[in-house]
């Protein structure tokens, strides 16, 4: 049993996160927001999740080292000199940063590398997604992420072959094309399909997420991981296992 | 068993067309191509399917109308003076005239209008396509079609509905939106689903086309269909039954 | 606004009830449970809605008899007896019943009688449905409500047509069979698929609820729209406008 | 370019196999079938196929030691002396047998054992799978390839945890469980997806064959491999590079 402390408790993912360690078995060690004391909470926990904003990422960082404690970093929007901060964090103590908590996204984005790297070229990639009425932008940040695992899997950079938002006369697909496209309606909590498709044959590999819970569920995963690491900076695929 | 003449019997699809009818239990009455004597085509056969090109139509009509035999059209690419002409022609003869002949899509269209008008607007309209590396356009004349029909069923217009190329900030999806997205790959044949997205629940429906003899299939169902009918124009839709 | 009175308001679905009714803007106008009096919230209430046990049945339509008020039955399990007692009831009252609320459902199994009576039994029909872990029986109940819409397309019994639990050397698929699988597997809240698969081109016709909430959303809209019609029974489908 | 021989090449596979030589640029350097020469055509060519019955494997089989060339069994019903048989032939020259020579199906099985061994037991795995209405046994060989994939990634004997043929009172699914389903109707040519449910997501991964050229495609990708291999016994997924 762990005891996690929250920084960001009050808002939605905090309380998610709240639920989420109940469930495991661990314990809601303690939760600061906005001009809390993140330093006292560090003292009294095994790990930090922080799922706040990037201005708040610093003293967050501070705390856990002040405290030697191991933290997850789910805060989205980072620059390069938040990375920077999190890199001379990890010189301290473990540190791991991710854009996606997921496991089940974890996993499908290696065996994404693993078949593109295996398939080559003339099996054509796209990426599908699905989202809720409400968001506002597109492709979602896990589907760049998974384009991201192709490329990587075919050893080229997905800004060069990117294809996306296909309306009117597009002339016939480009090789080594890696294509996006999504949907948007209802309440739809989050699908993610891609597809090679070859002669004759195709291979689609899909992650659904029914309920946003399975974000908190995988940051609680990966700071219970964390505890009692060497110093260094994480990621998720490594709470799986994979290299 | 009917005896059935192709205009058009060089090219693709009219090859598919004689395997088609083959198989239905029909009879290959005969077939021209470019300068041949489609008069005496339609002197011996009981209907005539013709997919050719738009400045043979009118030729193909008069054949028709002098030996008094229904035709069915699937020539694409047809402009406002084609359609008086087929107008003008079914005055004296059955003639069906379609953008698309397979059965399973003028039937899922059929559904996609009901659904549409059963659920109402709280209920957003996603039209996905996947076809092969070599379509030059999107999306697909096909999803167009399913698009208007989910458009008929509300009442509105598609053209003042549409959200198509979704890509970068968007924002969030526009009430009673009708969304496309369209996939490029490997040899796929043609793949079309229109998703009702409403509140927690879904309805999807799609129609999966696994070789494109399907088309010819359905073109050779409607040809029968027409031997017997009043002179009239007529719709893939009334060959399943469908108003 | 309609005053909707709950009875089972403690269980699962009538505090899924109680959220549904607030979500769409009604009242609850009270709740009873086992031993409570349902004629007082008779009097108070706009309609009934009873998602208990069959024991309850007869005394819950007296007291919607006694006050004049439609009732929605939900409860599942019923008897000949008390589908008696409901005709009886609904010479007095209007009284809708029915074993699955969601709307998208209703819509569904319309869509596949309409596309089984369409196509023919020379398309195969599949029933394929996925469900949470927990579930003891397969197929599920709406699977078998799906299966029967298609028989009754068909103009067949499904009793005699029906092909489950396929395992082992099968032999060829009988024709007009409605065959059915089930998959079962973590927390899905509920998926289903009508597959029609005819030469070389497939119709598929699915719904998914992300939430069991959508049979209580679904229950309030036909308790909503019972108020104010004749005496009489009613079922789902009347609600979306079917016939 | 490869100078492929086929042994049974009048068969519907000999047919395919000679059409996918030529589709992959190599050559067709013959064909032998019941009673012709093997050994003639052993020594003309580079590498030969095998697609015939278990009583010719013994004859085929010398005939590639004899002029030293690798050969490719795609022969099923094999029983432990034709195991033997290749075993002992691997000691003189290369030979990779094999139930199912598709490139898309061999990885998805790496994939399937890859996602059953990181997400463990908690994550119920389902398989499930479609083919034509002529298919006589369920589930599929390609299923059950698929089912020993996902043990194999658990480490646990797939025949201890084998759940066939849902139907009727089926109680709680079993923890540990891979369930099998099969759909059959219309001509389709093979679809198998593995799906991995756990709390609240699910990873599918799925492979769609369009036609049952792939398996011949895949063959003579694997005879082109064995090519100037050393001497011993190969498997399909080290055609794609895989362990």
């Amino acid at each position: 049993m762990a005891r996690i402390g929250i920084i960001g408790s009050e808002g939605r993912m905090g309380q998610a996160l709240a639920r989420a360690i109940a469930d495991a078995g661990h314990e809601v060690a303690g939760g600061v927001d906005q001009g809390g004391n993140t330093a006292n909470l560090a003292e009294a926990c095994d790990v930090l999740v922080d799922f706040t904003a990037p201005p708040a990422l610093e003293g967050n960082l501070h705390a856990a080292i002040g405290a030697g404690v191991p933290i997850l970093i789910g805060t989205t929007g980072l620059e390069a000199r938040h990375h920077a901060a999190i890199d001379s964090a990890a010189q301290a103590i473990p540190v791991l940063q991710t854009g996606n908590t997921s496991l089940g996204v974890t996993l499908l984005a290696h065996l994404v590398r693993e078949a593109a790297a295996r398939l080559g070229p003339q099996w054509d990639i796209e990426v599908l997604e699905m989202h809720h009425r409400m968001k506002v932008d597109a492709p979602s940040g896990t589907a760049l992420l998974l384009g991201e695992a192709a490329a990587e899997g075919r050893g080229v950079a997905l800004a060069d072959h990117s294809e996306r938002g296909r309306d009117g006369i597009t002339g016939r697909r480009a090789e080594g094309a890696i294509g996006f496209a999504s949907l948007r309606g209802g309440t739809v909590a989050g699908e993610h399909s891609v597809i090679l498709a070859g002669e004759e044959e195709r291979l689609t590999l899909s992650h659904v997420a029914e309920d946003r819970m399975i974000f908190a569920r995988g940051a609680v995963a990966g700071a219970a991981w964390l505890i009692g690491r060497a110093a260094g900076r994480y990621a998720m695929p490594q709470v799986l296992g994979l290299d």
